[in-house]
C-alpha cells in the first residue's frame, strides 16, 4: 500500500481581514493606521492580471484571498495533504518603510495575529517573524520577543529595501538570527521607494513579475561581498520567489570579479561561490520552466546545491504551483524527496520531526 | 604561411582630454560646461580599484587613458592588429540626464570630435553616434545629423536610464534607428538618478560591477514586453558589457510568464524568447568564465544565438580582454571566427568589406 509522502510548503500567504489588523494595534498606532493606512507595496503596484493577484477560486466569503483560516485550511492543507505550511503574511511587505515605531507596531500586530489566529488553532501552520528590518534595533527587539516560540521558523524581510542586505545597517538582525538559529527569508515585495533597477519603473505587471530576480542578484552580491558570512558563519538565507536559474552565471561572475578585485573588498575567507553554496536556499515557486526539461537539470547540476530547494505553492497567488504539477517529471526521486520535505526539515530545525520519523 | 585573422573590436573607449570638450561646444554651453561640468556617472561612482578603472600602462602623457589617439592606436590597434575598433566615448555616459538642450550640445560636440579627431585621421576607428536619449526628439535630430556618415556604425545609449527601454518615450529613437538601419548599443553606465535595483545603492565597486547585468535584464524584459519589435521589426539591439549567462533563464521566465500573463500585455506576434533570439547581440567583455569551461558552451548551446557574439576588449579599462586570451579554448573554430569578426561584419553593414573579401 502506497503511503502519502510528507509535504512542507514554505511559502503560503495569509493576510488580515480588512478590519482585523487594527484590533491588534495599540491605541496610538490604531489611530494612525485608520487615518493613514500603510504605504503600498511598490514591487506590486501595477495592474494585476486578476484581483489581488490571486487564483480566482481563493476568495472566501467577505474577505480577501488568504484572510480566512478555515477556508485556506480546507482549500490548501486538506486538499493537498500538507504536513506543514509556512505563513509569510502579505501585509508585512507594506510595513518596513514606515516610520520605525509604526513599522514595529504593525509587525508586532502581525506576529500576535499569526500566533493567536493561525498557529494556535491549526498546528500544520508555521509562522515567519515579521520584523521592521529597516530599523535593526527594533527588528532585534521583535525577534527576541518571538524567538522562544518554536512555531515561528524564520525571519521575514523583503527584496525591496533601503540598501542591499550586505549593508552593515542590517548586521544586528543577522546577529540575532544567528543567535536563535533562525533563517532569514527574503521574499519578493516591499516599498523602499527605489525602482526595480537603474532603468527605472516598469510599465506592466508582466515586467515587474519577470524582473523579480533582479533585486535577488543585488542582495546576493551584497551579502557575499560585505563579508556577512565570515561574521555570521551559521547564517542561512532563503531566497523566496526568485527562482534560481540566474544563480550559476552570477556565481561565475562573482568568482571572476573576486579574483580581480579582492583587494577592494573586506577580506573574505572563501571565494564567493563557496559562500553561495553554503548559505543560500531557494523556494521552488516560480521554478524555471525551460522548453527542454533537461536544461533545468543542467542548472541544478551546475549549482551543486541539491539540498537547497524548498517546495512552495505561493498560495493564494495566481501563479500557484500545485504540488502534483510543480516539479518537472525529469527531476529524479532523491531530489523530489528533498524538495517536497527533506530539505525543509533539515533547514528548519524548529519543525517537529515527522510522525513516522521520516527524513 | 599562416595569415592573420581579421579582428573587429566592438567596445573601445576614447575620451576627451580635459580641456578639449569645451572646444567643441557653442558659447552658451561652453560657459555652462566650464561653470557646472556634467553630472557624474552613477553606475561607476564608487571607489575604483585603479585610477579611472583603467589598465595601469594605458595612461598617455598629459591625459587620461583613452584620450590620446596616437597612443591608443599604437597600444591597441597596432599591437593587436585590429581591423576595426568601434569607439564608444566614455564621457557620453554623463550626458543623457542633463537638461535636454545641454545634453544635445554635449553629444553633438562628442560626435564632431570623434569624426574630426578619430575617424578622419585613422580609418581603423569607427564611431558610435552619441545621442541625448532621454529626449527622443533631440536624439532623433542628432541621429539624422550623422546617419549619412557611414563611419558611424551604431547609436549609443546607457543602461542607467529614466525608464526601461521598451517605454514609448524611446520609440522615436527606434523609428530613426530602423530607418537608417543603425543598431542600438546599450552600454553599462549612466546617471538617471536611479539606484542599481530596488535594493538601493551598493557599497563597493565590486558590487556595482558584479551587478551590471541587473539593468540589462530589465531593459530586455521591457523592450520585448512593450511590443517594440513588432513595431520595429528590423531593430537590432547590442547589449554591451553585461555578459549573456543570465539570458537563458530570463528567456525561460519570460516565456512562462507570457503564457500566463499575455492578456495583460499589448498583443505580441511572437513569444518572448523568439524576439530575444532575433533582435539581441552581446559583446564578449566580460565573458562569463565558469570553473568548468564546458559550462560556457552549455550556455552558448542553450541560447542558440551563435551569430550574436561580438568581440570586445573594453580598452582601456582595467578588465581589458586581450584578444589572445579572451575567448576560452573550448570555443570551437566556427564560433571564434564569428566572435572575432564575422558576426560584427554581418551586423554592422556599414563596416567596409575586408580587403581579402573574407566573411
Amino acid at each position: 500500500m502506497k503511503t502519502r509522502a510528507p509535504l512542507v510548503d514554505c511559502d503560503v500567504h495569509n493576510r488580515f481581514h480588512p478590519t482585523r489588523l487594527a484590533d491588534y494595534l495599540p491605541d496610538r498606532w490604531r489611530r494612525w493606521y485608520q487615518d493613514l493606512g500603510t504605504r503600498p507595496n511598490t514591487s506590486a503596484g501595477f495592474t494585476r492580471p486578476r484581483a489581488h493577484a490571486s487564483i480566482t477560486n481563493s476568495w472566501p466569503a467577505g474577505g480577501f484571498p488568504g484572510s480566512d483560516r478555515d477556508f485556506m485550511t480546507e482549500q490548501l492543507l486538506d486538499r493537498w495533504h500538507h504536513t506543514y505550511a509556512i505563513l509569510n503574511p502579505i501585509d508585512q511587505a507594506n510595513f518596513a518603510s514606515q516610520p520605525g515605531d509604526y513599522a514595529a507596531a504593525l509587525d508586532r500586530a502581525t506576529n500576535e495575529w499569526v500566533a493567536a489566529e493561525w498557529l494556535d488553532p491549526e498546528p500544520r501552520y508555521r509562522g515567519a517573524i515579521s520584523i521592521p528590518f529597516e530599523d535593526a534595533d527594533l527588528a532585534v527587539a521583535e525577534i527576541e520577543r518571538w524567538a522562544g516560540d518554536q512555531r515561528f521558523v524564520h525571519l521575514l524581510v523583503n527584496t525591496v529595501s533601503r540598501a542591499p542586505f550586505g549593508n552593515r545597517r542590517y548586521w544586528p538582525i543577522y546577529e540575532a538570527a544567528s543567535h536563535f538559529d533562525l533563517p532569514v527569508a527574503i521574499h519578493v515585495a516591499g516599498n523602499s521607494g527605489h525602482p526595480k533597477s537603474s532603468a527605472g519603473w516598469p510599465s506592466s505587471y508582466f515586467e515587474d513579475h519577470s524582473g523579480y530576480v533582479v533585486a535577488f542578484l543585488d542582495h546576493v552580491i551584497s551579502i557575499v561581498s560585505e563579508g556577512v558570512f565570515d561574521r555570521y558563519p551559521t547564517l542561512k538565507v532563503v531566497l523566496m520567489e526568485g527562482g534560481f536559474g540566474w544563480m550559476p552565471s552570477l556565481m561565475w561572475r562573482l568568482d571572476r570579479s573576486y579574483n580581480l578585485l579582492r583587494e577592494t573588498l573586506p577580506p573574505l575567507e572563501r571565494k564567493p561561490s563557496e559562500y553561495c553554496r553554503s548559505h543560500f536556499w531557494f523556494t521552488t515557486q516560480p521554478i524555471e520552466e525551460p522548453q527542454r526539461p533537461q536544461d533545468l537539470m543542467n542548472v541544478i547540476r551546475w549549482l551543486d546545491m541539491d539540498d537547497r530547494y524548498l517546495f512552495a505553492t505561493d498560495y493564494p497567488h495566481w501563479d500557484f504551483d500545485a504540488p502534483d504539477r510543480a516539479i518537472p517529471a525529469d527531476v529524479p526521486a532523491h531530489l523530489r524527496r528533498g524538495i517536497f520535505y527533506a530539505n525543509a526539515l533539515a533547514l528548519y530545525k524548529r519543525l517537529p520531526a515527522l510522525p513516522g520519523g521520516e527524513l
